[in-house]
């Protein structure tokens, strides 16, 4: 029987989990080091623990990697190291919102013994019993993706090519948390310049569709905004590597660290996004604490 | 009776000049250094030739200033000599898209006699017989506002200060160009990546309203690249003296200086806008040109 393995039991994790084990797979995580919340999301999900993170990879088949971008390569690293070790026939899916560059550095990591690995890029929320986010794949070898099809999500084949689905991720991400970056950043300055109102009421009169909903991402944004540091740090990097400015990612890190550094930061997803007002608010007070 | 100066006769500058003719004031420009088709265009609106530019600025009561950006601060120096040499009673209107800082620089030029200087920030295309963009002004002392207000067009009083009208307007470029910007960079990113298409069915799927709109402004920005390099510079200070990073607008100035360096940048507004696919086949051509 294929045991699949997740790394880590977040939103995402979770969700992904509950789906494969709705459809006969053992899933197994660790609850090591994670926080009270997490663990009983992912026990109420049915995942199930597997005390270490060797014991994690040694009893797995295929092994999922969703976790905040920033960790991905050094998880990786611990990976291989136990794969090579334990579990060499081991399938690694890595799911993480990464350059094209660092899924590369990862995927070599694996080279010397004969893991699978598939590179997927997630775009959308977790999944729900009606619902997938679309779950690009590339790779050479794409056997293990029957873990994810078998369940139901919906899993869409980009190419061979080690890369191209966290290209595609990273475009995608680009196009939503960066235009979220940018929208934040002039909504805060309009705030702190007393020109909110007027500003609205010009995008009521000349943008009203568009401007709606790009504005109605900013009060969801920053309790994920930690995690999206590292995101458009790695889209930067992407940026880069085909030779364009990096500046436009590096401003919506900026952006999105300097939501974390106030309290909206610390609402949970069972608590309600504040107000945009509020929002905005909370980020002009921390505007002035910088200055003063 | 009152002379409306314009410097520049462009295509705002005229179109909003004609406006002024149309309700009977008398309205001179400077032909000097233009082009041939800049002049046939301001001939057509009716707009005089004052000669040269002492000439403008002596025999003008209010005067707009209507340019690129990255050249409003010059030009006010020699607005500001000018008048205070032969015009110190004339009526300043600054219509530039530049940061508070500057306007406050360029308004402070003109301290040493009774010049009355208006803020104004132009949201929206030229004025047509039957449309108008909203002119937003501030300043404390916005008389001379009955020339615009006299002529039909928007007048939109936002304050007594300096510094917010062009505030107002540096928030919205934000909005419009500097997604712009955004978004054309991750779509040649896509189509040097080969994934363009896949992309575009993904926004296709989940979303097509805001991706649309946001995508066609991409074909009919090349041959305004030149003018917003200096904008999304000004919009970066903008941000800065607020305490923020300015590396999303620098990042977008770099993307705008990347596209005048293509054949897109030489179009006029005569001819039709590229395609999409032609646009972006077209900046990625120049990518490569810059790596080999």
């Amino acid at each position: 029987m294929t045991t699949v393995g997740i790394i880590s039991a977040g939103d995402m994790g979770s969700a992904i989990g509950k789906r494969l084990i709705d459809s006969g797979f053992d899933v197994y995580t660790t609850f090591e080091g994670r926080s009270e919340r997490t663990i009983s999301q992912a026990q109420k999900a049915g995942l199930k623990d597997a005390g270490s993170f060797e014991s994690l990879i040694n009893q797995t088949n295929t092994l999922l990697s969703i976790i905040p971008p920033g960790h991905a390569g050094s998880v990786a690293i611990k990976i291989a190291a136990a794969a090579e070790k334990m579990n060499p026939n081991l399938n690694f899916i890595e799911c993480n919102a990464i350059s094209p560059r660092t899924m590369n550095e990862i995927s070599s990591l694996f080279k010397e013994n004969s893991t699978a690995v598939i590179d997927v890029g997630i775009i959308g929320g977790p999944p729900t019993p009606n619902s997938s986010p679309r779950i690009y794949c590339s790779g050479p070898n794409l056997n293990s993706l029957s873990v994810l099809s078998n369940a139901g999500l919906d899993v869409r084949v980009l190419s061979h090519k080690i890369g191209d689905a966290s290209a595609l991720k990273m475009l995608y991400a680009a196009s939503t948390k960066g235009t979220t970056a940018l929208w934040t950043q002039f909504l805060v300055a309009a705030k702190k310049l007393n020109l909110d109102e007027q500003l609205l009421l010009e995008f009521q009169g000349s943008r009203l569709e568009v401007s709606e909903s790009l504005i109605k991402e900013i009060p969801r944004m920053p309790r994920r905004a930690k995690r999206w540091i590292g995101e458009m740090n790695e889209i930067a990097q992407t940026f880069a590597d085909l030779g364009m400015t990096p500046d436009l990612m590096t401003g919506a890190a900026e952006i999105f660290k300097f939501v974390t550094e106030t309290s909206l930061s610390e609402q949970t997803s069972d608590e309600e996004n504040p107000s945009l007002d509020f929002a905005l608010k909370t980020l002009v007070e921390n505007l002035h604490k910088k200055h003063n």
